[in-house]
């Protein structure tokens, strides 16, 4: 199979370069039509892998692309998952080269999406097509690549719901996720969960002058400022009530092995231009973005925030909160905690709004289970070299959600790197990394039906 | 005079119809043109109401309109002092009617600028005209609008330095301030001044996924939240170090006299729907509103604020923070205190940066001042009313500066309302209050006049 990915190496990069083309942000109305294109841009793929059929599904959403190649009921079925949607490029003047125009630099393809997710799930449907076209298929493939995923895959659990039997499968295989180093492959063995608020602070029923009016009625930014800070005391520890209340705390031992992976705390300093990180008082940093829960403000606004100087005192002020869960935490549980805390302490001079936007459930695979032992075969027999089980600080709610409806694990088996730009201006994704998984996905067909055997 | 305002009453308020027409926003440079268009037509209003001469003068910002009418070198000078420049008018959508088209609606000027300060200055061009009109100008008059009082009048200094010869005078006379109501007329013996920074805070080098980074990473987000919550404590005290140390307390029985103004807490919270007021412990609202100095956070902005949910860690976060002052603060020194505090609260992981915008001293005219007895004659003449002292919230910083460079007090003899919206959406000034401006300045010259004799 290597030799017909190095021989079709030029065509799978400029198929995947066509498809980061298509700015398809799910968050903003204005890319709807974009949305559609890419959708039928993955149905097309697909088809073209080798599949028996593959199609659009409309949602209330996005719609989902589904695809299969059943090629014997009594072999093991994998469903792999994937989405096309993207993260909101902008700031865009931060980008070096425009977010949905492609280019590669020092052998690496920059654009939004190009690691998150599209870069990822391409490699599997150009490894489908390389098992079919090689006579090496060992398993039943589902596809299914979704259009929410940025924004909480809000419609999935329905369809997931709706066409449990065509979905039924044995595993689930997702690159969505990262490795710690090109020479150090790693497996993530768990995913923290995720709880979205928007919160609107009102004060008075509309904009004052601060000089008329300032220093006797509350200023909903003031007041939101110190809500916020209020939601964390001096040690970083949240101090919403019950927060912590279902949080698995590791054993010394799952900590020490944890902590063993590679990590510099002065490269990680260096690279992001920090003097110092900041987080739970006693917990390390790879702890702190892993087995521990977080609560982050995402997006604040209010008042005049344009050019110059205006003394107003506003009626409203917002934000956006974000809520990172680990097990056993629950997203409607916490959303519920938080939204309760925060009405809590609002002061009569103001009115508080809680607007929950989406949430998922952590998530843990254990390292015993099959597809996790097919996982580490398969990137041992690529990278040449036993990967490590990581623990993710990201979020993919619907792999909880698979586990409760079609009753089987997913195993993260993503290529990513740390340096990628997730979310960020300048996303990119390594050359290597996008070769590498194609070369890999297959070895873990092959690993996953032996092992099933 | 008064039947001269009856008969041009029509005219008097089309001129300012047309004014008010004009979007001169000082704060945003897309109306730049607008600012040039505005003076002109000042200009001209001044020459048209009699004046000897009147003229442009270009600065290093927005243009100064001065004219004067110079009937006897004996008699004493009245220089007037205004500005017509305005607030930007965002929010638009929150106006019933566009900001720059002026309407009437039950006895009131609907606009951005009608009261402040275009409204409250053209009364003063109609009070002159009307004086030479029917031979009663008791005085020089001097008349000098500014652009830039919106934005802290940053080029006036150097301009009334500059002219300090043409601009000598006996007293200022100033509408730019407001009564109590219509039947209780009053005149604002202080303002506050105003110091006006924007600060930044920056954690890593950019933005960073939520999930990969949470945790761990400084959110200046949150580190904004928690700086600008601990510039107050839970007493609503200003913790900035020095802070309060130059603040003049006021004797009970100045404190008793304030708080005799007519007021009503309940009428005030239902005017603003607001189910309590908000402010520094052990004073009441009016004190609160003039003789103790603020802090407000005026805009705040940082992160993902478009539509849907973004994960991201944010690199920057902005605020534009004001703080009102009182008498003897000084707002370079209170700058600077809040500078060296802000800086030194900033936690290692973080950078931060506070720029000043400008400011302004806080200002006291004696009830005992001629211009005040002057002030307090006329306004009982026309409203049949002894008028009030009061202390205002806003600031004019260029009174104090006036004080120090034409060597005379300002009489801030103003004709608002509290309902006026200024800086709001569906600014107004009323009818009433127009014409009887007009009515009573006119008063204020001759009182002077006299009691100069």
């Amino acid at each position: 199979m290597k030799q017909y990915i190095e021989e079709n190496q030029e065509r799978f990069l400029n198929e995947l370069l066509d498809l980061l083309r298509i700015p398809s942000v799910s968050a903003d109305s204005r890319f709807r039509d974009d949305m559609q294109k890419a959708a039928a841009y993955v149905r097309e793929s697909i088809e073209n892998a080798g599949a028996d059929r593959a199609e659009i599904y409309e949602t209330a959403g996005h719609p989902v692309v589904y695809g299969e190649k059943i090629i014997d009921p009594a072999l093991p079925t994998v469903l792999i998952y994937g989405h096309y949607d993207v993260q909101p490029a902008d700031p865009y003047e931060l980008w070096e080269s425009p977010p949905f125009e492609p280019v590669i630099k020092n052998e690496r393809i920059y654009a939004r999406g190009a690691c998150d997710d599209k870069g990822q799930f391409y490699m599997h449907i150009k490894a489908l097509e390389t098992m079919l076209a090689t006579g090496n298929l060992t398993c039943n493939v589902k596809v299914m690549i979704e259009g929410e995923e940025e924004i909480g895959s809000s419609n999935l659990g329905s369809f997931v719901r709706q066409h449990r039997n065509i979905l039924a499968c044995d595993t689930i295989l997702i690159s969505d996720t990262s490795i710690i180093a090109n020479d150090v492959p790693s497996i993530e063995t768990g995913l923290r969960g995720l709880t979205y608020v928007e919160v609107e602070v009102t004060g008075a029923n509309r904009d004052l002058h601060s000089g008329v009016y300032g220093g006797a009625v509350a200023n909903p930014i003031n007041v939101l400022c110190e809500m916020i800070a209020s939601l964390k005391d001096a040690d970083g520890h949240i101090t919403i009530p019950g927060f912590y209340d279902k949080v698995q705390e590791l054993s010394g031992q799952e900590r020490d092995a944890l902590n063993a992976a590679p990590f510099s705390l002065e490269a990680y300093k260096d690279e992001l231009q920090v003097a110092d990180v900041r987080g739970e008082a006693g917990y390390t940093t790879i702890e702190r973005t892993s087995i521990r829960p977080t609560l982050d403000v995402n997006g604040i606004w209010g008042g005049y925030t344009g050019e110059g100087a205006k003394t107003v005192l506003p009626s409203k002020a917002h934000a956006k909160i974000s809520m990172r869960l680990v097990p056993d935490q629950h997203d409607d549980e916490i959303c519920e905690l938080f939204t309760r805390h925060f009405e809590s302490i609002a002061p009569p001079s103001v009115k508080v709004k809680v607007v929950p936007h989406h949430g998922g459930l952590p998530y843990v695979t254990p390292t015993s289970s099959v597809e996790y032992q097919a996982a580490e075969k398969a990137m041992e027999e690529s990278f040449g070299k036993k990967p490590l089980p990581t623990r993710g600080g990201g979020s993919i709610p619907i792999v909880a959600l698979f586990e409760q409806e079609l009753g089987c694990k997913s195993i993260l088996m993503g290529f990513g790197l740390d340096i990628d730009n997730l979310h960020s201006p300048n996303e990119s994704y390594g050359l290597f990394n996008y070769y590498k998984g194609i070369e890999t996905i297959p070895l873990f067909f092959k690993h996953y039906a032996a092992l099933k055997k």
